[in-house]
């Protein structure tokens, strides 16, 4: 049996990679925890993968004003400052060549009051792979806004990390597929 | 020993309603369930207390429009229709008075893709309380939105429902304060 | 010669109709002027085409919430409160059949604080045929936001008034196109 | 006679510096032309005063990703590239001290898809004083955009360039006040 060309159409995808960051992963660091770590092994290869095969890669990241007042100082201590080493890329997660922006956030979600919706539409992207470390907050936060937009979503479950379970199950529910490393591979190939 | 003017300060307050309609309450509705009717007694309460004290309450409620295409239908089945009895508001809870508005909304978060962060400043409100039944869907949405637009969130333990724990959990640490009922009713006083 | 597939393919089209409501046309109302009139039968033969060929219509209209702020009233006199005659849709003009929806907005711009960026994406629109009354004031901040949120924008002459040469000038240069009529008209064919 | 608090409060202002680029101010530039410079000198002056006083200035400029698709290019010529030398803020313009920030924007006004209408109501901002070259284009647009989110617009005359008259007339008529500069660098002093 022959599938249509609508069945195989394959979604224009694009990786969302959010805060990959020192804050997470270096010892010493503010939010750093040792289970962090767990997750730079598949999102280096979700990177690589979209690397190989020209994917657009997001790399959203914090990046508060230094000096000035921000909403979220009402409820979290201060952190990620433009400039500051805890907001810097984590080593091997700089943007590199022509399909890679960063796209700085002030937000858990990397949509809000940035122009991650536009800029997604406008280069035809109709599924996002999201990933990266806090999954009841960013990540969460993040595939919310991309399915309000109308984006298909995509979490592998091995790309992300703490408090997983609830988030991942409402993840699923409402507003997304979870999958396995390999299916969100698989995606990007 | 006598406290300044800006810490008894009291924070301009608003009640949002999240989607306390037919759909969730009414048997035989297609979001039903027993339990939902749990937080109906607490609902009226908080309605009531910020009637008696003019408050302003945003009946914010799902609408989306009949014959057209909604993002929402690739994830969930067709629901909550303009005119239709499933995405009206459940008797007692209709807008009453000169200082309640109804805000309809196509997505779980009540801020997106409408006027009520806008109008939220435009009267002056620094405050919300934020109570319905989807604790892990629609409420957290709105909280996620309340919290990045500067709004400081309450939740009312007894006045959410459905999957609890982990959300308000996630809201207690990320982005709002989860008080007991009679702590979100004296803020209303 | 043959022209491809690519060339001939016309963009999904909607029309947006911008406050035709009593204010500007029914004589004794706060902003109307007799020149105003001579938009109507321009803006029915639009309408009439857009109803015979079933393309979507959206009637956007200034809809102000009684009895609350608004930071228009720091500018402006208080106008256009929901439920007024002044802010209902003009004889004729009322939404018709399965293809209309009514977009209320508080601002000059049909897209601001509204749904419609949104909705028009998941109808799938790619062009918009935007026509009215106050060229220089609701129509031209239209014609902003369509344009910045990826729209092709269509303005047909005749179809607008009020001090139009220098915005109909700034709208072709820099935002859409301003066409005939009847250009107008067959994109709605 | 004794004036009220509330007569004389000055509401917090800011300075928002619209696209003061070396595309329209260096010789040999895409957008270059000889009258744009007679808006350097007061754009100097205000920039001078508002540092002087320590109010915050926003250096909004231009800056589209280089090698993806960016829904201006179906109007205009591409242009003002990250990194390129006619988006680079022109010499003396460049951000200063702790009160300055660059605002990067992908749209006529500067606050589309951009953080500007938080960051200005996380700073207290209630007043902008709005300057630059094109007054029909990004000047008009970042106007509509301050007054549609509720802030006191204001634009000084000389600091204004390219095609004002029917531009200023509509701002001063709906959505600002347009002064002489003197009056502007009052508002900063």
């Amino acid at each position: 049996m022959v599938e249509s060309a609508q069945e195989t159409r394959v979604p224009p995808t694009a990786l969302i990679l959010v805060d990959v960051i020192n804050s997470f992963f270096l010892e010493g660091m503010p939010n750093y925890y040792p289970a962090a770590t767990e997750v730079l092994d598949p999102l280096r290869r979700l990177q690589a993968k979209a690397r190989e095969t020209a994917r657009l890669i997001v790399h959203t990241v914090e990046r508060h004003y230094p000096g000035f007042d921000d909403y979220e100082w009402r409820k979290l201590p201060r952190h990620h400052f433009i400039g500051d080493p805890d907001a810097a890329l984590y080593k091997g997660f700089e943007p590199l060549g022509p399909r890679e922006i960063v796209c700085a956030k002030r937000r858990y979600s990397a949509f809000f009051a940035t122009d991650l919706a536009l800029f997604l539409r406008e280069q035809g992207i109709e599924r996002v792979i999201i990933a990266g470390v806090k999954t009841n907050v960013c990540i969460r936060a993040t595939v919310q806004d991309a399915f309000a937009n109308g984006l298909s979503v995509v979490v592998p479950r091995e790309a992300t990390n703490s408090n997983r379970a609830a988030s991942l199950e409402d993840i699923e529910r409402y507003s997304g597929d979870v999958v396995p490393l390999d299916a969100a591979l698989e995606m990007l190939a």
